[in-house]
Parts: structure tokens; C-alpha cells; sequence
């Protein structure tokens, strides 16, 4: 195993009604509260009452209409709010949009210039605000991890931040929250949980053996469980073993020992910079294309380890064995309704140069990724993905 | 999966040279250490030495001598330097038993009552010294836990205490440590590990699907590895799976959504309170005999898939398949050299009723475990393993 620091100090407050907690765990770091939010979805829930309610000794300031891909206009209406309002803590109510944005604004806090800034250099992170989180929508692990993602609409750029100061004190996960999400927004969430481990357990290390073991865990986990989640939206099973799943398959647990760049991320997140697609959606139709791409002779070791110990594919031939574990990865992300084209997506050709070339700049997929990928070779996986 | 609290703030420095951290990390908490450590294993490979020359900026006071089981007198002895001492930090060298001897001693530091107060009423504990970890021998997991064993020789008994005040602050975890464990130890320490993963695993919940594949995960580790260190000391690709393994098998990640009392560590603690026998390998006597006895109705789908998912067994018979994977489980400790029968351990049929009834009142295995054991359950357990 190569060698790895590990910690990651968020409490977290798993299961149905644990939101009891959030008064007393809040008044640990003041009275002052920014909340952060999406549309109208808690508020239909009814968890928008319950959380003022609770709060109901605490000043709420509020920043709604976080929108998916959260942007940096967002965050700095945020910092604004937490200048003016001498903000003790940043609660996130919300899936990773809101977990993010309020991680760019607890560090934004800190800094004088434009928030913007600590996108670009990361260096310049120095202290955060504690962030708290409610957790309704399971898919990025942002709930326990040290990064966020936002994006620039100006500039079309979709980067993440990673500063130690960024984990959740707090993060309650009740998996009664995910029951009233619609069917397109499990899957996608789904396979953005895949997406995370299949990055993580496709990199050139091999001595990382329990960790591989850790990570093919939490993929049959989600193969598992999805199907039935779409089924009955309501199966308290499924969802809370997809919700652990979320996180611990971005909690850093399932890199300890291995590491090296992502490769479908990067790509995808161009797509979502320029056309501001489904993270999931986007990641589902991209990854079966990358596996197939970059199946060779020093790659097809793990691809047949995959096929056999998430989809118990026994065959012996090694490419007979990786065809088929690639193949079983499409179909399963159709039979969830994900989009396996592109077009579904509303993405045409003209912009494959300009988005390959930025997924090579704004990343390491050229130069530390599984398969070292150059623009051109994005370009062809886009390409392969564009009918 | 069952509501849970999970926060593990221990930061682990994990691989080879991590030690070279240990001065800066130490320096957070002051200049009085406490070093705990066991006998000369330390001194021989050169450790003691290090630390003393990392460490020459700071006051370092020593309790060396503590041993397997360790013994409330070394808890009492560490607690009296404290205080003479004003130390501020406790430095454990070593496995589970410096680290626990080290966690009694931290907040045995804060109460001035006897310390084997804090083990007969936990809620006296109210506050600890940092801890930090120099891991040596890999089993217990207390590297990355809230737990300490400790026993008392004049009462016979070998209790634990559990509070998050015991966390360790740090826990260095360097696998090449462990290439000078002699194969018996090895071997315990794998027995162990194992023994913890099994008590999290064999559980009657059966909802929490995830932690269930983890808990696969890390016994496949422990099989797959320990012929390996057994046959090469020195190979570090096994020795740093079985490490993280074992932490793993300990932090609490495998028990998550699950719980329920232990069944073969009350037993087993019985038989190092009487007899000082090597954890490790009392547990490698009880567990398989522990199985069989359990193995009915009630458990079979659970043995069953055990194992499939642990020994590859696909026997389609639940009952065949259950008992061919205790089999296995027998055959593997054998087969690294632990022994099978309490008589090799040098234990006699004199005491199996007041061992019994002691695991009975010590511990939950009679009301909460997988299958609850009287008294009686207990002595036919210790009869099937007397010859």
C-alpha cells in the first residue's frame, strides 16, 4: 500500500429522525446560522418548517435557490450574507450542490478578495467556517469530505476546491429524506456514487488489495440497492445503505493506499461547464465509453477483476471477462434510465476539442490518470459517446 | 440499516518513515511525555533509540514492562508519573496492550480515586490526556478506537472501558514494523482481527447489507495476507494490508448500522483472566467452536453466506455450505499454526463453570449477542474444545 494520512473529523448522525440533534449540536459554534439551500423541494418536504422550528432560538439568516452545478455568483451573495450577519456556522440543507456552495462561503468568510480566488489558488485557504449539514440528496460524499466543486458561468470552468478546514463538523443523514426524490435523480445520484469508487479502484496500483476489496463492496452495494430504490422510493433498506454508500465512497476510505487523477470527472465536468448537464447523467454515459477506451493489455487485469467481483462474471478468458464487466456497467445504468448517448444529453459535436482541451488543463487525466488520456484521446471518447 | 453515530477523529500517519512526523505532531500537545511501551522487542530493533533521538527536545518519562493482558499495577504506576510529572502527553510504543495500558493511564491522569474505578463505573470518565500511537504489532485496532482492555490479577477479571475521550490524537502505522513479529504472534494478531470482524459480522440484523460486504472485505485481507507475512516477514505489501485491516477491523466502520454484544471475546477474556493465554489464540480456539454450537435454524442463511462471500463456497445447500465454511475457518488457523484445543493453551476442565458464569456477568453475550449463551451454553462451548 502506498503510504496515506487519514482523517476525517465530521460526526455523523446516521438515520431516521436524527435531525432532533441539529439545536443542540449547532449551539456548539453560536447562534448565528446560514442557511443554505436548493428550490422548493424541503419546503414541500416539509423539512424547511421543522429546521426553522428547531432553530427557533437561533438568528437564521437564509441563501436560497442554491441551483445544481452551484456557482460562484452564489457564493459570493453568501460570504456577503456572512460579513454582514457575523455568521457562526454555515448549515447546508440540501444534496452536494449545498454542501459545496457552503464550503466555498465558510472559507470565502476568511478571505478579503473575490471567492473566486481560492478556486484558482487553493493556497490561499486558511480558515473556514464550521459547516453543518442535512443531508437530502445522496450522491457526492461532500457530507464527509474536504472538497467542493463549483463552477464559473462566465469562464465555463467547473473546479474543486480541497482544504482540511472544509470537513462537516456536523452531517445528519436520514435516509427518510431521499424518499420523496424522483426516479432520475436516484439513478443519477447512483451512478455518481459509482463513478467516485470505479475512479478510485481504476488506477495502476495493484497492492492496495484491501481497499479494492472495500470499493467493490460499496459498488455491489449500489448495484444492489438501486433497482429496488427506483422501485419503491420508500424501501428504508435501500435507502440507507445508498446513503452510506455516498459517503464512504467519497469519505477518502476507498483511495487509502492507491490514488492517482480521475478520469470520467474531468471530462464530465465540461460537459456540465458548458452545458450544465446532470453530473450523474453526465458520468453514466461517459464511463462505459472510457472503460472501453482505454481496455489494453495493461489494463484488462483489473477490468476482469471487476467484471468478477461486482458483477460475478466468472468467464476465464481475461478480455472475454472485461468485455462483458464494461457491458454489464451500460446496461445496468439503461436499466436505471440513464442516458447512455450524448445527444440524450443535448450535447452535439461542436465543442469536443474545446472541452477535451480544458479537461487536460484543469486536470491531472493526462498525466497521473489510469490511462494517461491527451485531448485527442477525449476527443475520441467523446466521439464514441456522441450517438 | 440500525441509526448510528459515527466520528473517529484519530489522524493516521500510515507507510514507511511516518515516524519522521512524530516530533512536530507531539509538540501540539507540550514537552512532558509519557512513553509506554512493553518489553525489549523495541530496544533490539532499534525503535527505542529513534524515538529517544527524535524526541531529544522534549522531557520524555518512560513506564517500560507492560505486558500481554495488561495489568491495572502498570495503570497505577503510569497514572503516579503523570502526576509527577505534569505530563502532558502519553506516547504508547507497541500493540493493543501499550495502547490500552496508555488509555487507562489518560484518564486514570484526571481521576484521583483508584483507576480501576473508571473500568467498574465508565461514567467517571470525564476527561484524557492525549494519546499518541507508535503501532508495533497489528490486532487490536485500539490504534483507531475508544476502547481499552484492562485486567485485574487479583480479582481475576479483564475488563474494558470505552469513551471517545480515549481516541487517539495520532497513530503512526509504519508495516515495516512488523517484519521482526515472530510467526506465533503474527499469527494471533490475525486471529484476532479476525475475531473482531466475525463478532461485527455475525449480528441478526440482516439489513445492513454494506457493512456486511466490509466486514467480507477485510477477513478475504486477513486470509489472503497472513500465509503470506507468515511464510515472508518482510513482504510490506502484506504486512500493510494486514495493518490496515486490522485498524479497520476495529474503528467501528465495521459494525455500522449493525451491533449487538460479542459472543467469543467475553469467552475468550475469561480465559486470559484465569490463564494469561495469548488473546489471539484463545480466540482462534473458541471461534469455530463458537460457530458450530450457534450454527441452527435461526443462523444457517447467515453461516451460509459467510461462506460464500468469505471462502468462495458455492454449495447451494445453506447446511453444507454453513458447515464446510466453519471448517475452513478451523482449517485456517490451523493451517497458520494456532491451536485448536484449550489443552494446548494449558487450560484444564477445573474452571469452565466460574469462567462461564463470569462471561455470563461481564459482559451482554447472555441478552444481547448473535445467540444468546447462558451459562450452560458457555460450559459446552469450553467442553468442545477441552481435547
Amino acid at each position: 500500500m502506498n503510504n496515506f494520512t487519514y482523517c476525517v473529523p465530521t460526526q455523523i448522525r446516521f438515520g431516521k429522525g436524527q435531525i432532533a440533534c441539529l439545536a443542540e449540536e449547532l449551539s456548539k459554534y453560536g447562534q448565528n446560522v446560514l442557511m443554505v439551500y436548493g428550490g422548493g423541494s424541503i419546503r414541500r418536504s416539509g423539512l424547511y418548517d421543522q429546521i426553522h422550528h428547531l432553530l427557533k432560538d437561533f438568528r437564521v439568516c437564509e441563501l436560497g435557490g442554491i441551483t445544481p452545478n452551484p456557482k460562484i455568483t452564489a457564493v459570493r451573495e453568501g460570504v456577503a450574507i456572512c460579513r454582514a450577519h457575523k455568521i457562526d456556522v454555515i448549515l447546508a440543507v440540501g444534496g452536494g450542490s449545498c454542501i459545496d456552495a457552503a464550503k466555498n462561503i465558510a472559507c470565502g468568510a476568511f478571505y478579503e478578495g473575490d471567492p473566486w480566488d481560492l478556486v484558482t489558488d487553493g493556497s490561499r485557504i486558511t480558515k473556514a467556517l464550521p459547516i453543518a449539514v442535512v443531508l437530502t440528496v445522496s450522491a457526492t460524499g461532500s457530507e464527509m469530505n474536504n472538497n467542493a466543486i463549483i463552477s464559473n458561468e462566465e469562464t465555463h470552468e467547473k473546479l474543486g476546491i480541497v482544504s482540511d478546514t472544509l470537513y462537516p463538523a456536523l452531517s445528519i443523514c436520514d435516509p427518510t429524506y431521499l424518499y420523496t426524490l424522483p426516479g432520475r435523480q436516484t439513478a443519477a445520484g447512483t451512478a455518481d456514487i459509482m463513478s467516485h469508487v470505479i475512479e478510485q479502484y481504476f488506477q495502476s496500483y495493484d497492492g492496495a488489495y484491501i481497499t479494492d476489496r472495500l470499493c467493490e463492496s460499496v459498488l455491489r452495494t449500489c448495484i444492489h440497492y438501486c433497482p429496488i430504490a427506483l422501485e419503491h422510493p420508500d424501501d428504508y433498506e435501500a435507502r440507507s445503505n445508498l446513503m452510506w454508500a455516498s459517503t464512504l465512497g467519497l469519505n477518502h476510505i476507498l483511495t487509502l493506499g492507491k490514488g492517482g487523477a480521475w478520469s470520467c470527472h474531468p471530462m464530465e465536468h465540461e460537459l456540465s461547464a458548458y452545458y450544465d448537464v446532470t453530473h450523474g447523467e453526465g458520468l453514466a454515459v461517459l464511463t462505459p465509453a472510457w472503460m472501453s477506451y482505454v481496455l489494453g493489455e495493461q489494463t484488462v487485469s483489473r477490468f476482469a477483476m471487476y467484471a468478477r467481483n461486482v458483477w460475478d462474471i466468472y468467464e476465464k478468458d481475461k478480455y472475454r471477462a472485461a468485455y462483458m464487466g464494461i457491458k454489464r456497467t451500460r446496461e445496468f445504468f439503461n436499466a436505471c434510465g440513464l442516458p447512455d448517448t450524448l445527444l440524450r444529453l443535448g450535447i452535439g459535436r461542436e465543442r469536443f476539442e474545446e472541452m477535451a482541451a480544458e479537461a487536460v488543463r484543469t486536470s491531472g487525466i493526462a498525466t497521473r490518470s489510469y490511462v494517461h488520456l491527451q485531448k485527442e484521446d477525449i476527443v475520441k471518447i467523446f466521439d464514441s459517446c456522441a450517438v
